[in-house]
């Protein structure tokens, strides 16, 4: 087998551990003008990709180190091999989605600022009725931590096809019918122009008047003014809020002045979770490059994820 | 089968449930000058149960609704049967146990207060060291919430029996050893002489410094003083109480100023979850009364519990 020779790059951000596992996977650190394949590390800056992929003629695979590539779309291209970091930071997000939903059920926002002995609230999630959107590997994920929790869970995606661990799983045009007295809504699906917004007036309705929405996907996913209303009126629990639109939401925002609402700074996945994950990505693609065996995380340039 | 004859008491409190109980469970209700065994179905008041018992002369059982039945100790005595709701409330309290050690650890003393986007932090309790104070109920419901989370679970109980779903067991004068680098620590276990305190310097000095403190047990076990030591100097994560000695926490203590401390007020199982448990409870053993079975939940009059 040939040793797959690999760029790193940017040379900004924390990658040392990205560099091992390219070494430990059996590839061999090059610069990226004599690179096969390039390992996108920055968390930030994307618009700085494509003078990166100018400098390696010899570039055949960018592996780029998140799940949802969207600020990375328009630099796609039909001549190279893309992989995402699909699937990668499922259980750090599947755990805090998990936490959010029990939080929110449970009465944190009540009892987190208090300074007061006040008064019994909160409702079980254990043999509740819980709605997840998307069938990826956040939800998956998530049914493996609801397991022990005995709930009704049911999935709601493109295609009604069933997923392990589910009750049901519903289509996304039936999705009314998934969310009739849910006590937990959880949003882990792909952002894309069918579901953008898909969380409006009528989805909040049907939920049941304590049910949390908790929302580890995009901001976009959530209609803002119909959100406020039913917080307002109380015919929801209260959201919490992992992502925003926009994002980082900004201060003076009226969700800020919710009480029904947890904001947390796009954290399913923080740094320290995320490098050894993408890490151990990094490790196995390098591995599978080397031996001949298909990419894990390929995306669609023309899908856009 | 002789049908049994059971009282239901006191005349206050919110037990309709369980005089349905009674009946589901084969047993037919009557005035406790009759009865031959009394239903306790007051949260409060404890010191009314003597004058009850001296109205029935039959009495040959006393069903309490509390898993913990200290304000009952000083009544017990050893012509009567005593049950207990050992058990019945473990799963509202297990969830609960695990949401506040998940939102201690994920930052949500911060998140949940904020009115700004704030920086990343939050630990994952996936793969993470938990150890857990006690060996009841509470602990197994426990660990079967966390199997799916893969951590490294040592319980600490009396004696060393292995339990299972746990790594390993360590009797509680070996506590130290089991809380090394410890990522949460549950207290669940019983308040006794030997356990009073079990929680101070030496036992928190021994946690991760992000670990979290979690008890859903009783206050008396958490020496405070210590315990405001540590959460000062940073040598632990923080501490979530869903209760407190004295209880209720009075207005102004030092622990409702600490941020990275969450109060709950003993609701890990509230009134609404317990309810339907207690009358489960009760139905389950008026019809082992019934049928000569053995009563659930017996009480050792000579231990207290």
């Amino acid at each position: 087998m040939v040793t797959p020779l690999i760029a790193v790059e940017p040379k900004s951000g924390r990658f040392e551990s990205i560099e091992v596992a390219v070494a430990e996977g059996g590839g061999e650190l090059v610069p990226v003008e004599q690179a096969e394949a390039l390992i996108w590390a920055d968390a930030h800056n994307p618009d700085d990709l494509p003078a990166m992929l100018d400098r390696g003629p010899n570039l055949r695979w960018v592996s780029l180190p998140f799940a949802g590539i969207e600020p990375f779309v328009p630099y796609l291209t039909e001549d190279l091999t893309w992989t995402c970091a699909r699937g990668v930071y499922s259980k750090p997000v599947a755990e805090h989605a998990l936490m959010l939903g029990l939080a929110g059920l449970r009465g944190l926002t009540t009892y987190v600022p208090a300074t007061t002995w006040s008064a019994p609230e909160g409702h079980n999630l254990f043999g509740g009725k819980v709605t997840i959107f998307g069938a990826g590997g956040i939800t998956q994920e998530l049914i493996k931590l609801l397991a022990p929790f005995d709930c009704e869970i049911t999935v709601i995606r493109r295609r009604a096809d069933p997923l392990a661990g589910a009750n049901r799983t519903l289509a996304l045009d039936d999705r009314l019918h998934g969310l009739a007295d849910a006590d937990l809504v959880v949003l882990a699906l792909a952002l894309t122009d069918t579901t953008h917004g898909v969380i409006g007036e009528a989805e909040l309705a049907a939920m049941a008047d304590h049910g949390w929405l908790v929302n580890v996907a995009r901001g976009g996913h959530v209609q803002v003014d119909p959100l406020l209303r039913a917080l307002r009126a109380g015919t929801i629990g209260g959201a919490a809020l992992d992502v925003t639109a926009p994002e980082p939401l900004p201060d003076g925002h009226e969700l800020w002045a919710e009480s029904r609402v947890i904001i947390t700074p796009h954290i399913g996945n923080t740094p320290e979770m995320g490098v050894p994950l993408l890490a151990d990505h990094v490790r196995s693609n390098v591995a599978n490059l080397r031996t001949g065996r298909e990419l894990e995380g390929l995306v669609s340039v023309t899908a856009g994820y």
